[in-house]
């Protein structure tokens, strides 16, 4: 099955709005057996928004927009639908109740205009949307290549993910009636998308499995998608798969799903009934902001710094004035003494820290910009190493070593030494 | 004139990637008169992408494309222009020199194939890239329509930002030769798009100036465009209007351009010689990873810290165990003996804190998810609130607490008391 995707609205025409539908749904439906084939982008007019659906069926027997279901009158999604597919516009019951206890629970009375939205071509399947007033809708039209389909959903990417993942793809997926899909995806660090691509080159052949990138820098998503006959054990089959990714990729592989670090970190801490300080310097409260960025991160995380400075490095950390002098702010003897020093103010199991060089100013030529000392601390032991990531942006550098610290901590929480 | 935008590559159509480039370029040919009409999305397949672009040229008389100009076989678009032209490729010798000098300098010997980078449909005006080895190019079409303009940029967002703002927005002025465009942001802060519409509805009509709004969650621009007959006034009509957006949003107004509050504050608190120690609690480390994504910010950020528990408050910060026993962790009492104590452990001369339930978890009837605290203590002085920011998700409970208190902190730096 072939799909397009058209995003409708002023906003996104004129570069107020960037559409991450399409891109997103596009993926999804990959997943499924589906070839994205095209993308329009149109205003809010009728006469632009038809033609584009006709456009887009033409090369597609499914077309996906996303927009223009809202209560205003500059929302003509489903009126331009019904004339495409020439059919009359009619009310939903369900989802006019929907929406009219969506209003009372919030004590409001519903708007006159909202009623629209339960309108919508005859014959149409509803597509029910728990996270806004706006359900979509999937509409058989008639066309010169058959009968092809318009699936159309709310510009809202929240409310959007929702109604593809609970509607969308399994209607899709049905559709195909000799195949199911299974997809899993992998959340790797610390190894390019390049490199991944090579060790995976020899794993996996292109017939056992579709392989696929996402990068969401620092982070590195792999997923993998298997399909085959109705009653096949696509389970079995990717937990081979899986054990061969895991081969190759070794602890690369830090969770099973897409998730971050901070959250991998935080479950490890949790199951070991460790707690932790952190002590950043040139990342300046990245970690800890990542590490409070995850509900319950109270239970294991004690305390943060940001010493940006000698002074504050000696005096709130207790790092010794000595080391400062002899080795510098960005080394290894300081940033065991911030994780050491951070570890026992915060009477924490264990300390991590960072101090570096971010630029674009501050570099010398022993200490050139991208020079990066991490260091952690636990009852018993010490690690640290020094980092040349070179001339990079400070965002970047920023970014890289937060990610590298974060990893440093996970490797030592799943083999303590 | 109408400009559609046409995005050219499998991974923009596969939803691996995201199209940034057409919105940019919408935005940026708005300023100069230009009326966006419709963007479309295509693979790498010659059919396909000269199909788009005849569609795209039904509907507009200057087509700008991105993608599709690299060195490799899949790298179509100059190849589908020329061909939609009815021109022959010839080479550009003066982009084939500098793509020679591009890989002498870095001691590489340029590929063959990147020679194919130097061919251009005949009659096109090049577009030089000093930021890559794929220079763009327009080209005039003769259509139904008349004579049309094709203008062909790399997918790379560096690369084509550059090439728009050093190119094809003075072509396109030079276009209007009657007419001269003059742009002015404002970085704005505390106030949603709808009220300042409200506020602005009045103060400027639609035919003084172009209105538009740019939401970057927190931050919020608004950017005036202003256009006229060569030897018009436009920057002291401009300055005018400033004066009048001023007046209107107050101190709402926190930059001109589009710069984040934290270059704001460093601005402010390096003009006045002072510096800055951050106790964040709800916030978790996120002020300071923004002041200090600030070059140069060391010189006046000293110290930050993040005490999730009442014990790190207490042991770090020195508040007391009966402020929190009495008031609790999130309230004003807590709130400025947390600013107190990290100004006076850093020496700083400004502190400033938050403590808050960012969720989803920790609420209480009497302190809500969404209750929020921000402290600024200086010498001789201190100011304090609580906020009730509501149920929301707890990462734009984070986002909008930083704002706030980093907002708070500019508000003083401006007006001390």
């Amino acid at each position: 099955m072939k799909a397009a995707f058209l995003s409708i609205g002023d906003e996104i025409v004129g570069g107020l709005t960037v559409d991450t539908n399409s891109g997103f749904i596009a993926g999804e439906l990959r997943d499924v057996g589906v070839e994205p084939v095209a993308g329009f982008s149109v205003r809010d007019d009728e006469d632009e928004i038809i033609r584009a659906f006709r456009q887009a069926l033409e090369q597609a027997e499914l077309v996906v927009s996303t927009g223009g279901l809202g209560p205003t009158v500059d929302d003509l999604t489903t009126a331009c639908v019904a004339k495409l597919a020439g059919r009359e516009m009619v009310l939903h019951q369900p989802s006019l109740a929907a929406m009219e206890e969506r209003f009372r629970v919030r004590g409001i009375e519903m708007p006159a205009n909202n009623r629209k939205q339960a309108l919508f071509p005859r014959g149409a399947e509803v597509i029910p949307n728990p996270n806004g007033t706006a359900p979509g809708f999937i509409c058989p039209v008639l066309t010169d290549g058959g009968t092809r389909h318009v699936a159309c959903l709310p510009g809202v990417p929240r409310e959007t993910r929702h109604m593809v993942a609970a509607t969308l793809v399994p209607w899709v997926a049905a559709r195909q009636p000799g195949r199911r899909f299974l997809s899993r995806t992998f959340s790797t660090v610390g190894l390019a998308e390049s490199r991944i691509d090579e060790l995976l080159a020899g794993a996996i052949r292109p017939d056992e499995a579709r392989v696929a990138f996402r990068a969401s820098f620092p982070r590195m998503y792999v997923r993998l998608t298997v399909d085959g006959a109705p009653g096949e054990r696509l389970e079995a089959r990717m937990d081979e798969l899986e054990a061969r990714v895991r081969e190759r990729l070794g602890d690369a592989v830090y969770a099973v799903g897409d998730e971050g670090l901070e959250e991998t970190v935080g479950r490890l801490l949790r199951e070991r009934g460790l707690t932790l300080a952190v002590a950043e310097s040139c990342t300046g409260g990245r970690i800890g902001d990542r590490i409070t960025d995850v509900p319950g991160s109270s239970a294991y995380f004690l305390l943060g710094t940001a010493t940006y400075s000698n002074d504050a490095k000696a005096a709130v950390l207790g790092v010794s004035p000595q080391t400062l002098a002899r080795h510098g702010a960005v080394s290894t003897e300081t940033a065991e003494e911030m994780a050491a020093g951070v570890r026992r103010i915060a009477g924490a199991d264990v300390g991590l820290s960072t101090t570096g060089i971010a630029g674009p100013g501050g570099g010398t030529e022993e200490k050139p910009v991208g020079t990066v000392c991490i260091a952690l601390v636990w009852e018993g032991g010490a690690w640290s190493r020094r980092y040349d990531l070179g001339a990079r942006e400070r965002e970047w550098i920023k970014a890289t070593t937060a990610q590298l610290a974060l990893d440093r901590l996970r490797r030592w929480l799943l083999n303590p030494d």
